[in-house]
């Protein structure tokens, strides 16, 4: 096993989780701060095809394995060898984003998703997992305003989407109870930040018994 | 279910399976002949990422996930609609191929290869596999035969691993003894071509009952 210790964010666009995290980032400066793909130059391709506009006949599974091995390599690459080092690191986003998202909302099965994305980190899981909860209307609403651009029809049709990948997480939140920990993001973003920063360091106060 | 019939050709390099494809697809001139990644744009994208020559730093599991990625997406635009309209479809190398060269001859495990093809092509696995089964030296000596070449060095350290290669295939032999059927290649290709004929004639007439 490994010194380091590994966090993850998880939640909505919009819940404010990225910012946070940079917050968070200043007060543990010696923290790796990542996030997939992360500059890894094989996930960077990886990830390249998955956004491609003109792939619009990628079936969800293809996406699915695309993320999970684009995820494999962002792992080796700079999780482990950090965490090997004994370092903390931040990473926005990880294995949960797949089983909400891909799992859960589109549909493809959370314990589906689950099993491709064991093959690709192993045992190498997160020791905490910091969730942002946020009404998708409220994180659409911060879209929005952080934009400068009115909600659209289209931010209405996700709507249903983004209930769907909240109901995602909370399945999630039961079934990895000890791993993951929900934050209510819809406070001010200094009382999100030291909940959170009060999560880690209870987190590492543990650790450190 | 579809009325099309899938079959794969398997086997080392050298063993003649892709010649023996070529000679079977002027016997059965409606059939669609094809072979990962297929020049599906998805898969070549995928396949391009595989085989780029800077990418050393690639983690193994990463590659077995895109080979699956690639599997899925060709599984869908090629071979999926070809049985569906009711054609037999030949595809050179398919599922076992990851197993035997990836699974067992790498290391990562049959069973855990296995997993993730199982995610990337649901239920449609071939109606029919024939296994070119070679041994390695003669294999070797063919592929130096045709490329017109010595065998080098590195031709000799690559025995050990298709050693391992056809050891793997062996144990699929095993695990699937319905579904996959052994030739020996090692006789002419004329003998190669009537057995293969032969096999495939059965099947279609099983089908057919």
């Amino acid at each position: 096993m490994t010194n380091g210790i590994f966090i993850t964010f998880e939640g909505p666009d919009g819940a404010g989780k990225t910012t946070i995290l940079s917050m968070i980032s200043e007060k543990f400066n010696h923290a790796v701060i990542t996030r997939e793909p992360g500059g890894i130059d094989i996930a960077e391709q990886i990830r390249k095809v998955i956004l491609a506009k003109e792939n619009t006949a990628m079936d969800p599974r293809t996406e699915a394995l695309l993320y999970a091995a684009a995820r494999r390599q962002h792992l080796m690459e700079r999780v482990k060898p950090a965490l090997e080092a004994g370092k903390m690191v931040l990473c926005d986003r990880f294995v949960d984003s797949s089983l909400a998202y891909q799992g859960f909302a589109r549909g493809l099965g959370i314990d589906e998703v689950w099993t491709i994305n064991q093959f690709a980190i192993e045992q190498m899981m997160p020791d905490l997992t910091i969730y942002f909860d946020i009404e998708p209307e409220a994180g659409l609403l911060r879209i929005s305003k952080n934009k400068g651009r009115e909600i659209n029809r289209l931010d209405l049709e996700n709507l249903n989407f983004h209930q769907k990948v909240r109901e995602g997480y909370h399945i999630l939140l039961e079934r990895f109870p000890e791993r993951i920990v929900k934050i209510d993001a819809s406070g001010t973003l200094e009382e999100v930040y030291k909940k959170t920063l009060q999560i880690i360091e209870t987190k590492l106060a543990e650790k450190s018994l």
